[in-house]
C-alpha cells in the first residue's frame, strides 16, 4: 500500500480523502478546526447527543495553597447534562433516575481531592541504593516544587504543581509517584513535562546513589489503566455524589421498593466480589462515556474514571444512595475541550473554561448516579421486568 | 426548570435547542440519521478522525456449531485504520509503531475465543437449595439452548445462541453466567432478552428448589466493568496480536533497542503488580477508545475492552511483543454501528456489515499493539526522553 | 560458622544440638517419630491445643469416575475440634458462635467441588505456537488421563487422577492448568510428579510444534499463593458451610441483633471491597490456622485455605449467615498428617486416614463459620463494645 | 453431646482428656506453662523443628520519636533459623538457597518502615457528614495522640503509639485506619484497645456530626485478611530482603544460570497476572510459616505476613534477587512468643525479648528469599528437573 500523506494542510487531507474513497458523512464536515488537533486528520465521527436534566446541590471549591480541596458554599441548581451515545434507553434511564432524585431533593456532591500522579522508575543498582534514593526523593519534595516553580527551562508548566512524591521500592527499583495538581485541565501533557524535567535535571544529577536507568512511566502511574493503586487514592478529582431516595419517589417514580434495591445491592456486591471487580457499582461507565464524549474529554481515561465504588443503604423513609469517583479525569479547559461541539456542551453546563472543573466533576457523578439509581430500580424488580422492558422496547439500535 | 420535551420528531428536537440556546456547532448537522438512536436527542458531536496505515496477516474464521472459533485461512493485508481523538501524537505514534512492524514482517493476529456473559442471579432459601439450583441449571443446558431457539416468544434473538451456563454459589445464591455467541452484534440486548426469557419463562416455572428472587444481572455479567472473572475468561472476542520486531526496525524506526525495551517491561511489569493493576500493558485504552468513537461501538465499554495482557520477550535477533484482549465488545452489525459516519469508517477497512466481526476485532487488536509498541520505545530510551519530546511537541491541543 | 551435619541420625541431631546449645524444651521431645519429616531436625515445637464442640450436619460424599463430588446422604452430628494456637479468646468465641448456632439446629456443610491443580508453561516461538499447543492439549486430555494411569514410570503417582487442562495463551506462553484430585491426600507431591512426567514424557516428544522451554510451575498453579483463579475456580476442596440463626439465639447467646449483625456485615463487605480484599469475610485464618496446626496439616497452606466469601442476609426469624471455601487444601493421609500429635487429633474428629477427607474438610468449615459468627457479633454490638471486652479480659498473652 | 468443661485446671483438663478418650502423644506433654494461653486447653501439637545457617548483613535499627525506622548500623552476621514444618525437602532446599548466597557474599535486609492498623468505621447520616467526619478526625491525630498517652483508663497500652489516622469515605461510611507502633509485640490487642477507646471516649463524644453506628473494625484494617491496601502500605514491618548471585554461585551451588532464572521470573510473573495474584513471589508462605511455628508468631497471619512482591534482575556477573515483605507481623515478646519452646526457638537467633524485633523480622525475610532462590532455581532448569527431583527424592512424607 502506497504511503499516504501525513500533514493537515487542505491538499494532503483531501489527498487521502480520495486516495481512501471517503466521501460521504465522514467528509462533509469543516475540518479546519480540527486540524491541530491530531496527525492525519481525514474526517470526522459524529455522534448524538441527547439531554438529560438534574437537580444538584452542589459544592463551590477552591484549592488551598497546600493543594487541599477545600469547600466555600453551597447552591442547589438545575443542570442541563449533554450524552453522547447510541444506546437505546440510557437517556430516559437517567432521566428517570434524576427525576427520582428531584422529587427527593436533589443530588448532594462533594469534592473531595485534587491530584493526579505521573510515576516514574528508577533503577538502582540494588534495593538498597534504591531506599536511599527513596528516602531523598521524599526528603526534597519542597525544593524540587519551588525548582519546578522557578526553573528556567520552557518546557515547564507553571500550572502542574507538584504536591507530594510518594516512593515505592520494589527489587532495585525505586518507583516514584509524582502527584500534581493541574488546575481545570486534566494535565497528562504538563505533567509529563515537569516529571520528565524533574527525573532528569534534578534527580538524577542530585542523585545520592548512581540511577542505571530512568523511566519516566513504569505502570504505577494509572494513566488510562485501572488499578486499586488509583481505586483507593484517586487520579483527577475524587468526587463523592449522593442522594436520600424517598419511598414515595422510589415507588411512583422508579416503580420499585427501598427493600428490593437493597436486596439487590446486596447481591450485586456480592456478585462482584465473586467475579472480582475492583470497582463496585452497577453502570457507571455508561453514563462517564456519555458525558465524556459530549464534552471532548479524552475517551482513553472512560475506564480509569468510571472506577467507582456504589453503595445502597436502607434508612428510615427510603433509601441513600451514594457513588465514590476516586479519579474523574475531567477538564474544562485544554485538550478536547477547545473544540467546537465540545465547547458548545460544556458552555451548557456553565462548565466551559477556567475555573469550572470542579463544578464539571460533580455534575459528572451525580449524572451517573442518576444513572446507577435508575439502572438499579429496573434490575431490582421481580425478575428485573423493568430492565428487561427497557432493552426490549427502547433498545431499538441495539 | 421547566422540562423539556423527550420526543425525536423535528419540533420537539427544535424546542430543545431553543430552550437551550443551542445554536452553534452542535446544531449544524442533521440530526434525522440519528433519531432512533436514543432518547432526547438535540445535538451532536464531532470528533475528528485520523487513520493509520498497518500491514497485518489477518485469520479467517467460522464459528462451529459447537461455538469454537475455527481458523480456516490467513492473509496478509494492509488495512487503514480509523482513529477518532484528540490527543496529539497518538496517531503519529500508533503509524510508528505500525511502520516497525511492518518492516518487520507485519502483525499476526488470532482469535482465540468469542464468548459474551450476563449473569443472573437466584436467591434461594440457604445455600443447599442454591446448591440444588446450581446443578440442575449446569444440566440443563442443552434443554435450554434448544428451548431459546424453538419457543414462541416474540421478544427472542436466534442471534444470541446460549453455549453455556456457568454457576457460582456463594451464600443462598445462585449466580448463573449465561454465555452466549452473539454473531456479529456485541449483542448486549439480545442477550437480554434471552436470560430474561431463560430466568422467568424456563428456570423460575421449573426449578427443582424455591426461588426468592430472580435478579437479570448481579455484577457477574462484566457488563461495563473490568473483573478478574473477564480478564481470563474474556468477554467478546478473544483476540492475539503480536509481531517479532527485528532489532534493525527497532533501532532505525524506534529508536531504542531490543534490551532497554525489555528491560522497560520488566519495570512496568513490576510496577503493574506494586500499583494493583488487573490488567497489565502500557497504554491500550487509547487505541481502543479512538477506534471505538470512529466506528459506533459502545464508548461505556471502552474499559473493559481495554482489559489486555502484554508481553514482550528478548529473542535472537528482536523483540517478541504480544498483547491479549480477553474481550474485545465489537460489533459491526447494530448499535451504533448503523449510523451514518460509523458505517463509513468501518466500511474503510471492510468490515462493515455481516461476516465481519472476527476481521474487525483483529484489525482493533493490532491498531492497540502498534500504539503499544511505539510508545514503550518512547518510553524505553534513556530517561524517556523520546516519549517526553513527543508530547512536548505535538501534544499541542493538552 | 561451623557447617552443622545434615542428617537425622542420633549422632547427628545430638551434634546439632550441642553445637547449638540447645537444652530446654524444644529437645525434650523424642524426635524419631519425625525424622522422615524434614531434613537437619533438631528439636520440637510445641502449640496447645483447645478443644471446641460443634452440632454439624455433615454430607457423606462419594467422588464419581467423573470426578464429580455427588453426595450420598447427610447426618448430625456432634463433632469436637481441636484448635492449636496461643490466641486468647479464639477458642472461648469460636464455641460461642457454634453455641448459637447449635441451639439454630446446627450447621450444614456441603462439598462443591475437589480438584487440585499444578500449572506447568511452555515457552513456544511466538503465540500462534502457543495457540496451536493449547488446542492440542486440550484435545489430548483423555488420551494423557488413560498414560498417566498405565505408564510405566514407577515415580508416578495412580493416586493423582487428571481430570481436566485448561490452558491460557499469553504472549508466547502456554499456561496449562493440570487439574487433578488426589483422593485423601492434598496431594501436592503426587501431583508434582505426574505434570512433570506429563509435560516431559509426553507433551514434548507429542507437541505439534516446538517447544522452547517447558517449565513445571510458573504461577498459574495457585500453590501457597492466594489469586483470584483459586477464590473462584477452587484449590482442594471447595466447601460451603452455613447456619440459619434464629433472632433469640442471636439475643440470648450472641448478644446482639440480626439487624446489627446485616449492618456490619454491609459495613464489612464495603470496607473489604475498599482495602482491595481478594476475598471477603472477617476472621477465617484464625480458624483454619488452629485446626491446620493441630491435625499436621501444611501450615504454608494457611493462607490460600482461608480465602473465603462470606455472607449474611437478614431473613424472616433470624439470619442467614454463610461462608464459602473455594479451597481447603486438607488431607487426611499423608504428609504432617501421619505424624504422632497430628494422627490423634484427626482421629478425634473420625477423620484419620483414607476416605475422611470430605469429613474433614467440612468440619474445618464448620469450626471457621462458628468463628465468623460469634467474632462478628461482638464486632456488631454497640462501638463493638463485646469484641474489645473479648480482648481486654481474655486477652492475656497478647 | 455433654458440654465439656471449660477452665484450665488440671482437673477439668484431665477430665477434657478422659472424656474424649486422649491418652497418646499429646497428652504427654506438661501443659501448666500453655494454660494461660487460650480456654479449655486439653492436649498439645508437636511440630518438628529443622535448622537452616544464613549469613545475612543486618541492618540495625531504631524507631525515631516521628515513628521512623532510622537505620544506625549494619553488620554480616550467621544465623541459624529454626524451621517447624513437616514438608520433605523445605529445609534442605532453603539451606541450598542460603549456600548460593553465602557464597556470593550474603543477604542484605533492610527495615524500611513499622505501622499496624486497626481500622475503625462510623456509619453517618449521609457522606456529607461522614466526610465532615473524616476531616476532623485527620485534624486531630495529634490531640488524639496526647490524650491515648495520658488518658487515665486502665486498658490502654502504652506501647501502641497512634501515628496517623487514613480516613475514606464511601457512601455515608467514614473509614478511619488506625496507624499505630506497637513495639515489639505484633500488637494486635493493644492495638484492639486503645482503638475501642479512641473510638468511644474520643471521636464518638467529640464528634462534629452524628454518628449512627461505631464499628471497631470493619475489614479495612487488614487483620489476617490478604488485601491490596496492605500488599502495598504494610501491616507489620515492612522488610526487603536481598541478594547478588554470582554467575559461579548459580552455577555450581544451585545447578542453573542467571538467564534460566530470568526466564523463569518472566514467564512466572505473567503467570502471576494471568492468575490474578495480588503478591507476586514463588513460595514465601512456606518459609513464613515454618518460622513462625516455630517461634509462637500467630499462625492466622501466615497468609497476610506472605504477601510479598519477589524480583529478579540479570545483571553483569550474575543476578540480582529480591523480596520485599510490605507486613511482616512478628513479635519477640507477647503473644506465643513468651511459650516454652518458642522462647527458646527466638533465643537461638538473638531474637528473644524486647529490642529484637526489627533483628527478628530481617531473619524472616532473609529465610524466606533463600527459598525462593533455591525452589526457583529447581524450576529453572529444563523442564524443572531439579524441582521434580527434590519432591521426588526427598517428599517421602508427603
Amino acid at each position: 500500500m502506497a504511503r499516504l500523506p501525513r500533514k493537515n494542510d487542505t491538499a494532503s487531507i483531501t489527498a487521502r480523502q480520495e486516495a481512501l474513497h471517503l466521501d460521504g458523512a465522514v467528509t462533509g464536515i469543516d475540518l479546519e478546526p480540527y486540524a491541530k488537533a491530531a496527525e492525519s486528520i481525514t474526517g470526522a465521527a459524529v455522534i448524538p447527543v441527547s439531554v438529560a436534566q438534574l437537580r444538584i446541590e452542589l459544592g463551590r471549591y477552591d484549592l488551598s495553597d497546600a493543594g487541599e480541596v477545600v469547600e466555600t458554599g453551597r447552591e442547589l441548581e438545575d443542570v442541563v447534562v449533554p450524552l453522547a451515545h447510541t444506546e437505546g434507553s440510557l437517556t430516559a434511564s437517567l432521566q428517570r433516575g434524576a427525576r427520582a432524585v428531584e422529587e427527593s431533593g436533589g443530588f448532594r456532591t462533594h469534592v473531595v481531592a485534587d491530584r493526579i500522579t505521573r510515576a516514574s522508575c528508577f533503577v538502582c543498582r540494588d534495593a538498597g541504593d534504591a531506599l536511599t534514593l527513596a528516602g531523598w526523593v521524599e526528603g526534597h519534595v519542597d525544593e524540587m516544587r519551588a525548582w519546578l516553580q522557578s526553573a528556567d527551562i520552557p518546557e515547564l508548566s507553571r500550572f502542574a504543581v507538584l504536591r507530594e512524591a510518594k516512593t515505592h521500592v520494589v527489587g532495585p527499583m525505586c518507583h516514584v509517584l509524582w502527584r500534581f495538581t493541574t488546575g481545570d485541565a486534566v494535565g497528562a501533557n504538563m505533567m509529563t513535562r515537569n516529571a520528565y524535567a524533574l527525573n532528569m535535571a534534578y534527580v538524577v544529577p542530585n542523585a545520592p546513589v548512581a540511577i542505571e536507568r530512568s523511566l519516566l512511566e513504569a505502570n504505577m502511574g494509572g494513566d488510562k489503566k485501572p488499578s486499586f493503586e488509583y481505586f483507593q487514592s484517586g487520579h483527577g478529582k475524587t468526587v463523592i455524589a449522593e442522594a436520600m431516595l424517598t419511598d414515595d419517589a422510589i415507588r411512583r417514580v422508579l416503580r420499585t421498593s427501598a427493600d428490593d434495591l437493597a436486596e439487590l445491592a446486596w447481591a450485586g456486591t456480592h456478585g462482584a466480589v465473586a467475579s472480582g471487580m475492583q470497582s463496585v457499582a452497577f453502570t457507571p461507565a455508561s453514563a462517564i462515556a456519555a458525558v465524556f464524549a459530549a464534552t471532548g474529554q479524552d475517551l482513553g481515561m472512560v475506564g480509569t474514571s468510571s472506577m467507582a465504588h456504589g453503595t445502597e443503604r436502607r434508612v428510615e423513609g427510603g433509601l441513600h444512595a451514594a457513588i465514590r469517583f476516586p479519579g474523574l479525569e475531567v477538564g474544562t479547559i485544554g485538550g478536547g475541550t477547545t473544540l467546537p461541539t465540545a465547547r458548545e456542551w460544556l458552555a451548557l453546563m456553565g462548565c466551559d473554561g477556567a475555573g469550572k472543573v470542579y463544578r464539571f466533576a460533580q455534575i459528572v457523578a451525580a449524572a451517573a448516579l442518576a444513572l446507577e439509581i435508575s439502572a438499579s430500580s429496573a434490575m431490582a424488580t421481580a425478575g428485573s421486568e423493568n430492565f428487561f422492558r427497557a432493552h426490549f422496547e427502547r433498545g431499538g439500535l441495539r
